[in-house]
């Protein structure tokens, strides 16, 4: 265990390829057991619970998972209730779907299945997310922020799952140009790690505070912790940022990167 | 002089406030000599020589400069004319429009009037260039690229004017999600900078190698030369850039950088 991770996180940065060979959905599976998994996905993200929670039950059998069950929460009410505490604990592997993070942790946060996510996440089982649900297992998350130029005024956080520690998650990354919104997350404590990841990509964190890079895209990691120069405190909303130096990796499969470190390596 | 540079140039990230202060076409004028300017306005790369050409030679009017005038080459014929070169060769000031990068080079690259820019520009003549005006300006320069994950197979690039050495140029940064190509631009060869330059903002390169930062949003420097793994020889043609680690420098008004020495600067 790690000043950053307690457990296991599989982080999606949605889009991932569910036609295909799905490389990451395939990887989640192997994580929480293959044959002998207990898949719980959680909807709680979406507003389309049904037909989500459908799609990916149906998804992670066909590619070979084991017993896999579809859990959604409308209400935080729904969150404290028993019988859903005990389904979420016989899980394997939790899978978060995309949507809108602050409904994960609007709904669940401090609710009894919160408490039983953590618990399963420190005995070991993967929590995977994708999309809003990679967002979330941060400390603090992004949850809005346009893409372009690097300005304080477009960017909200809020508090998040609080799986990943001293890093910031953005999702959706090149795609959605979202490199500005990232730097000005991490320009606000440079002791935070800023880490964008691309659809269809994803990050296998493990125990030691270690990831891996899974998937077709990149992974790009910001550092500001060599800044010297940064105006953060002093510019108004719609000034543009500076941020000099500021360190980056870009990865792709086949590398990994250090969260403790802060620095990248082959896995070959 | 420095390597970098052997006069003074105004490279424009494109879509400058044309409206409002103009801030940029403001510091234009006033590098070419405000009220004694000769302002020539090059329409090469437009398809719309003449409403472009119009619309800047009444900007430049209304916002102060001299006389104004528009070149346009339709043929590289046209640009081997002794009539067009000698006009040129009064300008105090010269302006790249916008349009298409290539239009520039092939149409101007090696014809006398291609040799009368450099001449007048190593008498100390500013030349601007705002967008495909902006690219062009480098040794090497982008034309053409997706924006997105950084991989090799979308990126393409020609020889530029070659008024900037070392550097890669690429406009309209943040705002067309552009880090991607402008790293896969730069890990071909670390030596090179990748210069990205927001929309309605410039960087005035000083001939004694550094660039201050003008207008509204932000300059991002990004350099590879430390980088210890990439990919770059090794990648099928759509496979993900590695490039670890790369030294990345947000800048704004009131900042600038020293190309030489690829430290940023504040200004105050």
């Amino acid at each position: 265990m790690s000043e950053y991770i307690d457990g296991k996180l599989l982080i999606i940065g949605g889009a991932e390829d569910k036609e295909g060979e799905c490389k990451i959905l395939k990887r989640f599976i192997r994580e929480a057991g293959g044959r002998d998994s207990v898949i719980t996905v959680l909807t709680v993200a979406t507003e389309l619970p049904e037909q989500v929670g459908a799609e990916y039950r149906e998804l992670f059998e066909k590619l070979g998972g084991g017993d896999v069950q579809v859990l959604d929460v409308a209400e935080r009410g729904g969150a404290n209730h028993e019988n859903i505490v005990r389904q979420l604990q016989k899980s394997s592997g939790v899978f978060f779907t995309g949507g809108d993070q602050l409904r994960i942790t609007g709904l669940i946060g401090g609710t009894k299945l919160g408490k039983a996510l953590h618990q399963l996440y420190e005995r070991g089982v993967i929590i995977a997310g994708t999309s809003a649900g990679a967002s979330v297992m941060s400390d603090t998350m992004i949850v809005g922020g346009e893409a372009g130029t690097a300005k304080k005024n477009t960017l909200t956080m809020a508090p998040g799952l609080g799986l990943l520690h001293s890093v910031v998650v953005d999702q959706h990354f090149a795609q959605r140009g979202r490199i500005g919104r990232l730097l000005t997350a991490v320009s606000q404590n440079p002791y935070v790690l800023g880490v964008g990841i691309d659809e269809d990509t994803a990050i296998l964190v493990h125990t030691d505070g270690r990831f891996s890079v899974v998937g077709e895209n990149t992974v790009t990691v910001v550092d500001a912790s060599p800044t010297i120069a940064s105006n953060v405190s002093e510019v108004s909303p719609g000034q543009a940022l500076v941020l000099t130096p500021v360190l980056m990796h870009v990865l792709s499969e086949g590398y990994g990167f250090d969260l403790k470190r802060r620095v990248a390596h082959d896995q070959s």
